[in-house]
């Protein structure tokens, strides 16, 4: 069996906002840490953190350097070692093509996660999904800030996972709960888990 | 099939701390506003915020009120409604006590959680788990902030869920992402999962 080729992107913009319009977020100190705990927990490679804005991206330059090698590094080794995930990027395809240079991976396969149904890409099931990951297929996996992925993003990618359903409509999950329930789904320990 | 009854408690006393030892941490909006929203995904009936402290407390319901009744309500309403599982209680014997003062629970079943194997309490596999919600029999869920749940309460639960494994020995998800993966492997949509 492969060590499954996973990475993560958080994409600051293009990413809507409540009325539907697009837009860049502001990064934050949670989504850094969180996703690159949880990233760093289920083996996932690097996760990418994807924002045009130059001052954004210097910001999470200093938060990561903080837990690298500032006073962070000495006072908690097991956060910068999570932290040590984070690549900052201007763009997805700046991402991707990283991804797709590097010896050995072919082309990267992109898959997009939307808290809606039915976007117009093609649904990749999680199971099929864990299953290409076993079989050494590299994958990159999209997470929104805001409202979620712009259809630009959506449409560039190759497949979109399902959403997460809960017990009725409501349909407000954190993207550091969304993100950590899918990793878990792709690549944690099944023995624990119930049977469908 | 019944709806699940199923509660969480998040516990701010007593929790370890890095070194070990027993103390009282601060409540935080981001762990509110998370496992609000998660547990309101999953139909979690209430939210128990369990700390002594009268001043966080009191923090406490006014973050809650503000996006219940104040500006939050009328900008966000659907945090409001995530939020309106918020109970706050000073220990985990009066949010036990309450619940089975509730018609109809009987004794609820206090099952904690652990980063750590082997704390001594039985072990309560989530397929067993799962299946006992689906049968009506109710459940408090227990969480700890800082460093992980006290002997005390480990000792004061019936079980305990075994910990969320990742790829290797890296054991520090937040306890945000732990209640989301939980939350999804006990009461998730399964017809999208892997097979074990």
């Amino acid at each position: 069996m492969h060590r499954p080729w996973l990475e993560l992107a958080l994409i600051h913009y293009p990413v809507l906002n409540r009325q539907g319009e697009t837009i860049g977020s502001a990064i934050t100190n949670l989504d850094l840490h969180d996703l690159a705990r949880t990233a760093r927990t289920f083996g996932v490679r690097r996760y990418w953190l994807v924002t045009p804005f130059v001052e954004q991206q210097q910001i999470a330059r200093e938060i990561v350097s903080h837990w690298r090698e500032g006073y962070g590094a000495e006072s908690n080794p097991d956060r910068g070692e999570a932290l040590g995930l984070i690549r900052v990027c201007a763009c997805l395809e700046d991402a991707v093509s990283t991804i797709n240079r590097e010896p050995g991976t072919g082309q990267v396969t992109v898959v997009a996660t939307c808290a809606r149904e039915g976007v117009g890409q093609e649904t990749l099931s999680f199971a099929v999904m864990r299953d290409q990951l076993k079989q050494g297929r590299p994958f990159l996996l999209l997470f929104g800030t805001g409202w979620g992925l712009a259809p630009e993003i959506l449409a560039a990618a190759d497949a979109v996972l399902p959403p997460i359903r809960g017990a009725d409509a409501y349909n407000h999950l954190p993207v550091r709960a969304a993100a950590a329930i899918m990793l878990d789904r792709l690549m944690g320990d099944w023995r624990e888990c119930p049977a469908r």
